[in-house]
């Protein structure tokens, strides 16, 4: 496994969980009380109470035994190894109790208990701490602020946690930044019939992340999807890196995942949630979608879309063939399937001759196959079977209404018999509750994923149709950045100390990375700048460059289309006049001449770095595509040319590069290339905070990008 | 209800249902048999089993009893009054049953039975029998096609339907043009605690409509909420005046409706569903939006938005508290809300004092409040208490998470304490199923709406904000129609045989009716073109004009911006000559002169005769806004001042109109006379099959439109 070990010791030490955190041969509870109803003692007793095929030893000062199991004093006074210590004492104790696990050469440990960092100052250097001594001794830790670990394995069978009841075994792993939350979803899932493998919630991560644990379970055979519940999203490099890892190659599993809030202390953000968060989720989304994880919005769609996954084989294709009892519902399913991207094909002759045998002459045999509402467990079966053997179908959705006529439980059966015989995948949605209660029993016995509305059957269908694409996209080749003039940007970046860059210091930058920037120079006086522009060429362009006017136009400090030496001579003048007048204070740096950028489409591209995420880019069409429309892409620095051209091709106005409306198609390579250098360029430079090129011009086809104008800020 | 009796009189015969169709003193069940689980069997055992407080009658020739009830011959052998028939006979036997219902007198009457207009031609005629009977007899007819009608009032207690069980009491109402999915319903709402006023199947509505029901709910006393599922929306005109009527004024009520699907047969159209409905789909979205019905997509989202109105009182703004002991699903909830465009409100200094009194240090006291994961009752309640008190405050959400310290229980019944001091709506998420049930119980006991998941709650208190902002609407003033030349339109329009109209008749057709059209003349002569345009001053322009030629543009009919007499001359000539070379067989009826219309901002204007929806109107902005983003509104026509402003406002590109990027606001009164103008020409004639304005050139504010270029075609 060389990228384990390549991640967890060259990236972030100890995001790697070590086995024996959940397949432990001992545990000792550090902490226990003898009080019910508590934390420290219900964690405990759930290891005691769930199974726990190793030995348990709970470390209780001045207890001679908790539920009967014999107590220590000390950690050290066990004999023998223990392979993972639970820790339940009061934040404050933590650190020595921790210090004793390092004594003792346990490796690994869990911090159930609150009052790290989430609390402020005081508990974030404690927590500093905790990762410390984590550090010295070379412990592998989940938590602190954590609800615990679950195996289901039932060679192991572990509840580590305050989570009231086990959860059945199965092949979908959660994890959880979020400790409450999963006793509501543990409860929930319960009631769906739904088993994990594995069960993390992983609280503050100062030691074990979501990063390491996706690799983790990316080799554990007992997993086949894995559902992450994330509020705070601290490094998304590590996180694309991790997943592309997990979710593509050989052993490729999906990863299904919720980003809410900001913060892990998630409330506190909240309240002024709507201005700078959208843009913010845009990068998380930007993040994920290059990650290739799945992201849904609510808990429902997670555990929809992971019982399919984790049932079924993948489909081959998007291509749906429905199979009702009543016309209602089969409408309102092809309504939300085609809404979300599946197709309703039409079927082969064949198959529409073996529904047109089986089936009564009022029914529908078009898709959806409507089989009617007196329809009995053979029509059901007949049609189920045709449509699977369809060629034209990738996938199955039986829905059925409890009507007079219909045996509910012999269609069950019957669709177990074809889902037997078929290596599609099927989905069921037996509209109702207690009437169809029977029918859903023997579908959840035989593995086949059911829904109590047929839209979200839909819905998860859709979701994997999303990874079966994300799967199908061919693995980028190493990419070679271009070669850029580091030094001479490093030459001008390194020493400023002003805010931003003066223009022709940021063109300079730009040109230093390989821009498409038009010939200029900074004249100091009219004659320098006549001289250049009859090097040049007319028309020509003034701009007056001075590190207190930010916005040049509003002090009449351009010059468009100078016809002449004439005007550039006049121009010239007037301007530092008019300049020297009404912005008295203003240092004037020079004049910078260039000549006119012929039309093109205007677009933008900028970076920012932002606090969490680091450098993002982002693109668009000028003007009215992002005022109007936010018709913007994001991504995470460094980029690939792939994402390059994910991002100009997600925004919709693309249609305009293209040559929509019949014009001439917009040189979208060009567009492509300054991404990558722009990119390049804000990775180089940590300093550059805010980079904004607006507009970039772009001619057609073959014939480049000029940039129009650019401001760079610095950091201090 | 003078609205009732106008609209079943003069609209649709039979529309509006008789009120003994659901409260009857007799009911008489037609075409009964002996064989439990068939349709005829269990209809009439559902009516005696619910426990009818009337009097049953079976008609089954050749029975004594059926279920010990007496049995009757003919309907005819019954003594007294009947006053509900409920048909089961098999299709082609209805038409007798319905003669012999009218013969004795029954003016309510159920046809449950299939083999109608869903079933082809024959059926559509047996159907339209059908409606020749009810008219003759003055029958009100639910159905054909249809699982029947229950009534759950203690005094009535009548399950006319074949639905297996009789759903709880409740201020519901539930209409569905699908029988089939009813049961569904019926099983699903079951299982939540859901009660129903009326349930009503009405399939292939040939007598009683949709809009008939509504307008009875509207005067029914125990129904506060309709919800409506809807396959086929035949009269949009009907459905607007109804709920308009229904949803607003003195005693308004929300109607929720789900609309799939296009055709009562359903599943046939829907293999050819992407293309041709996304723009029909838009239709049924401004119809709904003028209607004031609020359209939502699933079930679940249909019965989470009619628990809350059933429920709670109106909110008296869109501000919402939240109380949460997790933080996790608390920024969930937080995310949701916001994204549905609720408000999340700072609390008011009093309110964050009481909130920092009553909550240990760690817990957030600002919204979203988190009472934290060891929280109990006390807590809980004056935490909400706190919140709902506060003036900032409209609605209040209480998200719960079941953790060791939590006493479910009781923080349930502390909710229902507070719940019963305010005025002001609240909702419940405790998330999870077993371990929260015994809480759950004890909310919905109280009538405290429950979510299994905080969004959910979001959703449906998002909805009940359409609601409220529908009802803040002012009523409109009676409107009056422009003064128009009705005759000088017709005078063009009644006589011709041609599809399209030629450019000099479209345009004379437009001036009639009121449009800013620019001055012009059908020039015969380059002396006349000349003459004219010396008239009406430079620079001028001119298109050819031929019933042959469509596309001007194509064959260089159109010359533009021209200078003086000598260009218009030369471009006369150049004109004729190469449309005759190009073009030898078009019909050259002569040249348009008019003069260059001033650059503005280009609006489209469309109206299209829509087979199911009559006459329809389409505004969006030129180019890009429609082609790429699909930026364009839909109405009904006639359409009202205010739903022309509302078609001009809802497409996102309308802050260039009101002066986005700096630019002057474009005059949007004009647009919207040429709305109610085109409204009206096209109400006026129905052979307009098509109209495009396509531009309409807008100025500045105040300084009006024109007409750029117009395009009508005519039905035969």
């Amino acid at each position: 496994m060389p990228n384990r070990t390549k991640y967890s010791v060259e990236k972030i030490p100890g995001g790697y969980p070590r086995d024996r955190i959940f397949n432990p041969v001992s545990v000792a509870v550090m902490g226990v009380t003898q009080t019910p109803g508590t934390v420290p003692y219900d964690i405990f007793y759930n290891i005691l109470a769930s199974g726990y095929k190793g030995v348990l030893y709970p470390v209780a000062p001045g207890k001679r035994a908790i539920s009967a199991v014999p107590a220590y004093r000390y950690l050290t006074d066990i004999e023998g190894e223990i392979d993972l210590a639970v820790i339940v004492y009061p934040a404050r104790q933590c650190e020595k109790a921790l210090e004793m696990c390092g004594q003792k050469g346990v490796k690994g440990v869990i911090i159930i208990s609150a009052g790290f960092r989430e609390v402020g100052p005081e508990g974030l250097r404690r927590e500093q701490r905790i990762k410390e001594i984590c550090a010295e001794y070379d412990i592998s830790l989940v938590g602190p602020n954590c609800l615990g670990v679950i195996n289901t394995d039932p060679k192991i069978m572990l509840n580590a946690s305050f989570a009231r009841q086990m959860p059945a075994e199965g092949r979908i792993a959660f994890l959880s930044q979020s400790g409450a939350l999963c006793t509501a979803v543990l409860d929930y899932a319960r009631s769906k019939n739904i088993g994990f493998s594995k069960f993390v919630s992983f609280g503050n991560k100062a030691g074990v992340t979501e990063m390491g644990l996706l690799d983790y379970l990316h080799q554990d055979e007992k997993t086949d999807v894995v559902l992450l519940y994330l509020e705070e999203l601290r490094d998304g490099r590590a996180l694309i890196e991790t997943a592309r890892r997990v979710t593509r190659g050989d052993n490729p599993k999906p990863i299904l995942a919720i980003k809410s809030g900001r913060t892990s202390q998630g409330a506190d953000a909240a309240s002024s949630h709507t201005g700078s968060l959208a843009g913010e989720d845009a990068i998380c989304e930007a993040i994920f979608s290059e990650a290739g994880i799945i992201r849904v919005t609510t808990i429902e769609e997670l555990f929809d879309t992971a019982i399919l996954l984790s049932s079924q084989p993948m489909p081959k294709g998007n291509r749906l063939a429905i199979v009702t009892n009543a016309g209602g519902p089969g409408v309102m399913a092809t309504d939300a399937a085609v809404n979300a991207g599946l197709e309703i094909p039409r079927f082969q002759p064949e198959t529409t001759k073996k529904l047109a045998d089986a089936l009564p002459a009022a029914a529908n045999i078009k898709n959806p196959v409507d089989v009617i509402g007196d329809a009995r467990s053979d029509r059901y079966e007949s049609a189920i079977s045709a449509v699977l053997d369809d060629p034209n179908v990738d996938q199955a959705l039986v829905i059925l209404t409890p009507q007079s006529m219909t045996d509910i439980e012999e269609i069950a059966r019957g669709v177990v018999r074809v889902h037997e015989q078929t290596d599609k995948p099927m989905a069921c949605s037996f509209i109702g509750a207690a009437d169809v209660a029977v029918g859903v029993d023997i579908l959840q016995d035989a593995h086949i994923p059911h829904y109590i509305m047929p839209e979200w059957a839909c819905g998860a269908m859709a979701d994997i149709q999303r990874i079966r694409k994300w799967r199908a996209q061919p693995v980028e080749a190493d990419y070679q950045p271009p070669a850029v003039d580091r030094r001479a940007a490093a030459a001008i970046i390194d020493d400023l100390t002003a805010d931003y860059l003066d223009e022709d210091q940021a063109l300079a930058v730009l040109k230093a990375y390989g821009f498409p920037v038009p010939e200029y120079k900074l004249c100091r006086s009219a004659d320098e700048a006549v001289e250049f522009a009859e090097k040049i060429g007319y028309p020509a362009v003034l701009r007056v460059v001075s590190p207190q006017i930010i916005h040049k136009f509003d002090v009449k400090g351009v010059a468009l289309d100078l016809a002449d030496a004439g005007c550039v001579r006049k121009a010239y003048d007037e301007m530092v006049a008019h300049v020297g007048r009404v912005v008295p204070e203003a240092e004037i740096k020079g004049i910078l001449v260039r000549g006119m950028i012929p039309a093109g489409h205007e677009v933008i591209l900028g970076a920012k770095h932002d606090a969490a995420f680091g450098a993002t880019l982002m693109f668009g069409l000028g003007g009215l595509f992002v005022e109007i429309f936010r018709d913007v892409t994001f991504a995470l620095a460094p980029i690939t040319p792939a994402a390059a051209a994910r991002m100009i091709h997600q925004v919709k106005a693309v249609k305009l590069l293209q040559g929509a409306r019949g014009t001439e198609p917009a040189d979208i390579a060009g567009i492509e290339d300054c991404l990558l250098r722009l990119s390049l360029l804000v990775t180089d430079f940590e300093r550059i905070v805010e980079l904004d090129i607006n507009p970039l011009l772009v001619g057609p086809s073959g014939t480049g990008c000029s940039v129009a104008d650019v401001r760079i800020r610095l950091s201090e």
